[in-house]
């Protein structure tokens, strides 16, 4: 029911041509579908400025080359994730200046829309270079969200003096994003050193008893250092997404 | 190494009593070992404020007692989980003003020190009655390191009407801990609405192929909102720290 | 054993060629395997109207090929799931008319056969456009089977708002199916709303801590809304089948 | 936002004390939090005549006392599953003529408030004895919620006579609830046997690599026959509840 | 050490060339390389007549036909496993009229050694048509070790009367192998029907939560039928050679 | 319908007071009934000899002994598992000469009844003396039904010698039962050494990544001896059962 | 076969009461139970100086000490593992000088026995107070084989300075063994520190997603420091035994 | 902070350029930065005359070839692990002597550097010809580490006399590694025989419940032979590296 609706109803009520009750009901029978687009409404306004966000996985390229023209049709900022090579090439007919990172596998347009939202830095830290795919999309997200971001990689901790001898950088940061694999074992020692937030992500980088990402992700979310959240396994996105929320809100 | 000793190196070398290759000597064999009292006293200043906190499960009565009587002696903020009534039952023997939170299962004295810390409110929403135990922890944490805290219980998602009708103290929150047990879905519903960072507690709270928290826990870390963190099965202390290190930065 | 059987038997113990034992032995070893077709014949009759259905994963094109044909020949309606390109041209060759739903992966002839037994609608509902491969092959198993059917997609409940905005869809229906992945939170949000049947069917959409469906699956198991049921991993046929039956009895 | 503040508004509008904007404001500004009762409202109704159902299972013998205390003070249908025999002495108090089923382990009271909402019968079958405990808690809130039931106990697949030898009582069944343990196969030889709607229980009975209920609760997942549903790991309640929505509806 | 050696043994010992203890010394250090060689030829005594048997997965081409032809030129019967038509071509280098079974996966040579060892017969019951990969493995590795096989396809439980239509073929075995993938039902109702050995065998056959056998797997371990023997997801050599094994003793 | 029931039957018929229609209709109608005793009576018959076996575990001590009470008034072997001290001291108000194996848990009676039906022995090998639980319920098991049975008693893989010494107690057997906990190891070698049918059993005994037996049974189940057979964890009934289905076919 | 029969047997083949055949006969048809005891000397004697080890678990009292009683009479050292006040009570009956270490829960005897087998010292690494039972094992364990054993407590990774602060320690040592539940993260760091033998201990301590253990067992498996090798959880004697083993060797 | 700039600072100092306070302070700030490169020459040091090892896996041809030029022209010894032939042609191009091990699936160069390091001979046992691809990277690793190494192969425990008859080699070794698929049961067999340290590495041979690998390396924790520990599943190298520590020191 839009205000117009309302207003018709009101004005039919002061003429007379619709009772007390007659109103009441119809007001009602809106309120839950109101409340669908209202809520809309104040969704869109909530997250105005931030990208929205396409997750290319599963969708076709053709899919993702009507959604990513729409967004960019409205002037939107454009950031679709986990983009194959054929997904790019689709959304290039649509949007010529769209840019494709192989690594983070994003693509993004619209860049110059960007504002500065962060109030510090978001610093994202890997455990070994193969971890870099999902660090890289971390970077991204964070990136389009208007944050100045950091990185400090292949610091993992079985060479633990790679890591205290950046330990400047890290205490600099606003909120940390650590990626690791293997033994995930590094988000303990950087929650140990630091106060700022640190959101840990496992990746499904290893073999044998890894289990995908399992390992790493059992042992972040047994973190010895308090204060060390987690996101699922590979998801560089939620972590740049969730460091965002928090960085700008300071 | 302390600052003493060095002063006093210094001074002989002035005095010539040590070369410069002694001095140099001299310090580099205590580095590390100095390093660890540095760390130690740096650490101790970047936590400054902050309750230490004794995680007594595992501890014996007049372990928690001791380490509690040292932390009231020296003048900090005692903040204990996971705590039996024998634990404070002991722990009262040597801080008779020390309180218990039998819910959370809480130890705190010296309450007077906390210093509001904390930018806005941190807010602690709970999907059933049964995970209040959980989420007293995560406020009690909270609460003793400085922020103001509310909470919102018993809005789970299989009446969604109770959680909407909340939706103004859901925007009013800085940070949002949302506890739930059995599907724990709550949190994607949750961040869904709020643009705040939510931190997401997974409980044991269940039956059957809930798997001791292993349900929520696997849900929470899928969650298809973005932005949300989790922390280990039960874990109130954790999320009450990160969301207080989150609402601190601000 | 056949009536005929057991008359040629009655009187040749009648006329004293069987004695009474030899009439009780012969109906006793006779007795399970009469068992076995009044079943058989019962169960084809329990069933009469209901499409014989092919699941083609596992079967060869010639396999499959050859008993859609008999079911064709039979005038009987024909109903194929998880079938590739191939099984359908392989179909087509004894089919001519056989139509494949390429999101769905099923084969269906015979349409015309299909006469209406639901009393009601059927609601499927997807949580995001990656489940509506599993939505799309329980839609058709429904419709096949003589069902009326509506849909609603993508409204997850990281966007409450547009669920809640098609209430009255929901209320609206007799039997209603979710599908959903990652989190699988949606069926605990639509069975706190609705007092119909609710299905829900975990699809393995996701990555990391999904575990090729089984988050979804434990989530929906564990849903706090009474009344939930929930079938396989990305089965949409043992939904559309389940739903039918429920609506069938009305 | 209550039909009489909605009143009083209009009034004061017909009356000019109210401009039309902030009419519509007001009913803005409230929708959310009106969604709430409005909801609750129609929660409620559309569940009129279904028993309120409190899970013991983590509540204080006063909590489930209180509550129950308030649910029989309001003339409601009382049902209490995962009940002690202690909460039932603490409801005793509140509420004289409460009744507890030591096997169920459920409280009722008010039992004559039920009227007759199933339209057929509510079968609910075993494979073994051990399995009743779940099948007590399935039938107590099949018939509390007006549903007529009956019992098939002990017929497990490895004496598959005792079965078909009571297929009538199957057949006559509206809803069939299938309650089993150890290998869970029960509910795949009922589905194929009948045409009504089957619900799956799996049960923690059994050892060794039962794992807690997992074996049968896989085993009914991957059940062959098309239709079957399947609940938690013995949860009896949500079985009885699932097939009272299935029975009410037709 | 040979009946030679240990003769010259002797004979030195006679002549005085060798004392007491150095006698003694030469039969200890060699006792355990004897035993080597006793318990080989014992072993390969012990096994005479049955196939020698090659596990092609993860061999190449080269070494499964050079395995072969050793076999094959000692006159020996032939009998290798999860073969693929390329390992099959380079065995028919070494053995012309070496037979390769498609659906089991097996090449066979020398079936003219086979003599028969069985006492009675070997039934190999699927309950799907997908099942039979696994079944034909069990029934070449049977035939090859000299039994007579029987079988009974496509009787899963979801149609109970194809299988008690077929009760006599069941008493008729000596032992009964069942294969089942899905909810692996099968063996549970087959071992309360017939009082000889049942070996069940899960198949890797089936959808989400069967989890590549793990469902059937657990179904089988747990069955409620007495006397139920289980092997490996898959292992239809495994099951063929125990039970000619059993059958083979009588 | 029982065979003096039919007996009437066929008199009333020949007499006349029956029509031939009118026989037929009753046997009809009563032969899905008649199957449940026909099967039944063979049932009973097909396993002449074998006891009936109580399983405790869940049972109430009463109803243990009333079924214990039919089982010994019918003059049949009792055999019961899993049974406590509670459950015997019930048993032997009905059954003064009741036996309790308190290792085995088991309690029997009417052994007298027991005659020999295995033509071999059946000989039970453990890994540790933890083990014995479990080896004693498959012992008294395989007693009852009429076996002669052996020990072999703390043998496990890390002394190999202490097997080896008893290698001609291993090939006199006609069906081995491994019985070992934590790495499950010794069937493997066993299976190697003897050509007769081998059962394993894994138990729970271990600690830490044993998981409850799981780690031995996925030993059992991946045995590199072919021919090995695995029941459930800690089941030695059905190990002791399905060797005497074996040892009896001789 | 014993070194006397041998010796016999070769007298009588001098003397010429036993032909050249004969004897080969003797001693063949001995093999297999002669090695039985030859490994069974050889075992012992390579073992020698080594303590026999009780494993309690499981065993009742009366037997440990039994056990016990047979090593002491025998002059050897007495460790018992896994103990309870109970058994230690009921060895002191035997031997009264027994020795319980309540925390490592071993009772030891024959300490005087004990002579000094290591070349360097075996370090123990705890990350927690709580891993301390676990720690304390292995101590015992390293202690009663004839090493000297050194302790470095709660340095835990999330205070890493409390490490490097010790890593004169560290690198002092022969051989590590690095006990830590939670994230099982220190192994990972000492690893990548020192380039000395690693033991990695995985512990049950922590909650939630700890899942008993697994977690911290994950990590270790999955270090990236290379050449951690891991034992079972909780399992410090294990980890004392490696050890020894391989500061024995130098 | 390099040793000359500690010159200038006490320099400075002497001088009187600077003042006590001020040296004080520039020596702390630089403390944990110059641990950084302290521990990072230690550890070079510590680790001199050791390959460095690239390991290959998600790393392009470009890098591998990159850091091994670098290696390479830095006169260190080459060892490459996960090697894809692609690498090798990538590496070949910058080191032409390069060699590749296909089995091992290794890169090596500057075999002329290796120096013997090892005191005695590290044995690598299989279990089966198809667990030779890890033993090959054992053994490459080891022997670019300086160590002598044997190989015994395709011993595993279900021909146990293989084993025996070999035990000669397996009690010369100084230290054994034991590669294992299926059931992963040789470990345990091997290290009840030797008293040197054994290391046992799981594989990922072997099919349905070997789960990846996942029951030999169950298998293999709960060894009952004490002093057995692991690595990895498929981890030759890190059994390798590991066997080289241990071989080293003595």
């Amino acid at each position: 029911m839009t205000t117009t609706n309302i207003k018709d109803l009101l004005r039919e009520y002061k003429r007379g041509t619709l009772s007390e009750d007659q109103v009441i009901r119809s007001l009602s029978s809106s309120m839950v579908e109101s409340l669908g687009h209202a809520t809309l409404d104040h969704h869109r306004e909530m997250r105005q400025g931030f990208p929205e966000v396409i997750f290319c996985d599963g969708k076709t390229e053709g899919e993702v080359a009507e959604i990513a023209g729409r967004i960019i049709r409205h002037g939107s900022i454009l950031l679709a994730t986990r983009a194959t090579k054929k997904h790019y090439a689709a959304v290039r007919r649509v949007a010529r200046k769209a840019r494709y990172n192989e690594i983070a596998r994003t693509i993004t347009a619209n860049e110059h829309l960007v504002t500065p939202r962060g109030h510090g830095t978001i610093l994202v830290v890997t455990a070994g270079t193969s971890d870099r795919q999902v660090a890289e999309e971390a970077l991204e997200t964070a990136r389009m969200m208007g944050n100045i971001t950091e990185t400090l990689i292949d610091v993992g901790v079985a060479g633990i003096h790679r890591l205290l001898g950046q330990s400047r950088k890290l205490r600099d940061a606003s909120v940390i994003i650590v990626v690791a694999g293997m033994d995930g074992a590094l988000p303990s020692v950087v929650g140990g050193i630091v106060d700022v937030p640190v959101i840990a992500v496992p990746t499904s980088v290893g073999y044998g008893a890894n289990f995908g990402g399992l390992a790493p992700l059992l042992t972040m979310l047994n973190s010895c250092a308090a204060g060390v959240t987690v996101v699922n396994i590979d998801n560089g996105f939620g972590a740049g997404f969730a460091a965002s929320t928090i960085n700008r809100k300071r």
